[in-house]
């Protein structure tokens, strides 16, 4: 997996600049354009209170077509009603009349608008109306422009994330390249961050579509740093068509092609993302097999994934395998603990109902490594399975949330 | 609500010694016993991964006659397969054996074991057998004896947990006193720890099964640390009819006294769980009104009280109540934003989808006090409503959960 930045896709500019939103004088507006329109397909928190840019987005999103995506960071935009709501569209027609007029036409209609940062706030206009007019001047497609772009949408992750590849089809390079930001109050059902994937690819809106529903529930739907379902979060792919391949179709050989590259993207992405969540001082992969479905492998493995007695064990290294059995025990999945099996990595430490004779200190050793592998096999004679990505938890993330004050 | 011991009430003996278990030397072999059988119900864990306690007390209280319980902490005998549950029977079929030598008849199966601490290790049955012979000469009545009980069946617990009343039925004065361990691996359905209530009370096994069921429900299914359900535990209520009331029957008056003061008693110990929760600096009150259902409102209360963004907030006393709005939202709970509210103590913070105009410095006042009430409204014209116990989430939670070694 490459990480060029999104800005290497033919057609697509970006920037980023602080326009004082965030008082530390980090990058908080940020815009993503493409020159041509783009078939679009987004995928939006399931939280029940939504962001006002969500309500706005869900609505834009209806065409299949959008030209921009507008993000400021530092203030969410959540819990603000009407009002709310009416930012939300001033950040689109802003940004669309500051394109048009730079040459890139386009409606407020074909824009997105994406807010994170705290809720229960309003967006301080004056701030973000200046700030639209400077960014459109700025943006441009070179690699500080794209990795400008991946800064200015973070809040409390330490590292921008980005993932790019290319392929061909009808002998036509196609690039695809991606950014997010994501590190606290991350959980799935969707979307769990704001993540951005843009390509030059031609394919039809129906076929995108298609496309994300399927690589979002096997990437961004199966990471989890805290449980915690963001009211804001979105994930848009962007497909402006500049490669001059003949439109994708699905489900076709070249929709197959496009549908693993978008995979390795989202999944680079979302690895990212559990890599930095907050506090975070390892990787942690929970594979879940042998379960009745796939509903229930996805169920065990995020228990798992989200019991602060698993997380903390790992964080101290410490081989306590009963805590990863006994959260697929209360998750709701079919399981069978008399057939049930644990590995830590390679190592069985849990088959047949009992314990293994295994040297608990080889595991141990194993659990000190930056990359900590759980698996839990259910008993149960099913082809279900899942693997999530998650963090520790360490002291270090209830300094973030208890010290980061409203 | 006083805190009378277990012992207080008339025909219960109990005791607790250190039989070498546990490395620190604190006691970790606990008896109950009833001079007369008693009418007995229990409620035991929702894991599909059962210690060989649960499995064997499952089978024992089916008769709905109990005489004595005994139990071990320091090992859980959780996932140790057919040897597990031949030793789970050896301690009740010892503990019968020497009591009905001590003049107290019973058999086996009337009595429960239980077994909390570790996950997947044996238990060491040569201290246990020698153990049981000694406790069993060292039971008595006195307040001394309780006090010994309620600290033998501790863990990670600082504080032993205890609750009495009195109430009388035709004319007859009756007894009834609890305790309880339980601090991590605590959350519902059920159980969340080892709870046992005691009272002279006569009341049929039906009456007495209604009652626990309906108190569970309200009391120990609403109070959780750490969402992690454990596999282990049980909460256990005696009845040996010593104070000579006509039988309770269900739905009666007297059955309704009982139940009122069976509920008091739970609530207390449950109320004590959640104060003393691995880590905790504060007592934590989830409030949630104005739900489509019951299920609904506990729903809603569970995501708020497990949410970690939420615990960390109220550990920090920040009073970032979007978190606790946010919460209810991803918790599957209808809702309907536009009409919730959200309360930090008497203090409105978020009305018709929008922030008041509270000054947020007072919010934080309340916030820094030991117990904070959170109370959300979902804005469905409903009539659910939940309360929930929980507290709050500390460094000191990681660093008895990350440096607690197998």
């Amino acid at each position: 997996m490459n990480s060029e930045m999104i800005t290497s896709v033919p057609g697509f500019y970006a920037g980023a600049i602080h326009c004082g939103i965030k008082q530390s004088g980090k990058p908080d507006l940020a815009m993503l354009v493409s020159r041509a329109p783009a078939a679009a397909a987004a995928v939006f928190t399931t939280n029940k209170v939504v962001g006002a840019p969500v309500i706005v987005g869900r609505k834009h999103i209806r065409s299949g077509t959008i030209s921009a995506c507008i993000i400021n960071s530092g203030c969410a935009n959540v819990c603000t009603g009407r009002r709310g709501i009416q930012d939300a569209q001033e950040m689109c027609s802003l940004t669309s009349k500051v394109l048009t007029a730079k040459g890139i036409a386009m409606t407020p209609e074909r824009v997105l608008p994406f807010s994170t940062g705290i809720i229960g706030h309003f967006l301080p206009m004056e701030k973000i109306r200046s700030g639209i007019v400077s960014l459109a001047e700025q943006i441009g497609n070179t690699i500080e422009h794209g990795v400008a772009f991946a800064n200015g949408i973070l809040t409390t992750d330490l590292k921008p994330k980005t993932a790019s590849t290319q392929f061909t089809i009808q002998g036509k390079t196609i690039t695809i390249a991606g950014c997010c930001k994501g590190s606290g109050m991350i959980a799935p059902n969707m979307a769990t961050m704001l993540a951005y994937v843009a390509t030059d690819a031609a394919i039809t809106t129906a076929a995108l579509n298609r496309a994300v529903k399927q690589v979002t529930d096997q990437t961004f739907n199966c990471v989890t740093v805290d449980q915690h379902t963001s009211t804001s979060d979105t994930f848009a792919v962007l497909a402006n068509g500049l490669a001059g391949n003949s439109p994708i179709a699905a489900p076709t050989k070249p929709w197959q092609k496009f549908t693993q590259a978008l995979y390795e993207i989202c999944d680079s992405l979302a690895r990212q993302i559990a890599a930095d969540g907050e506090g975070a001082t390892k990787l942690v992969c929970v594979h879940v097999t042998g379960a009745a479905t796939q509903k229930d492998a996805y169920r065990a493995a995020m228990a798992i994934a989200n019991s602060p007695l698993v997380k903390t064990a790992i964080h101290g290294g410490d081989p306590n395998w009963g805590r990863f059995v006994s959260a697929a025990g209360y998750s709701g999945a079919k399981m069978n603990p008399d057939r049930a099996s644990c590995n830590v990595g390679k190592i069985t430490v849990f088959k047949n109902g009992r314990p293994t004779q295994t040297d608990l200190s080889q595991v141990e050793a194993l659990m000190r490594g930056y990359e900590v592998h759980i698996h839990v096999n259910l008993g149960v004679s099913g082809k279900g399975i899942c693997r999530v990505y998650t963090c520790d938890l360490s002291r270090e993330y209830i300094t973030i949330n208890a010290d980061y004050h409203t």
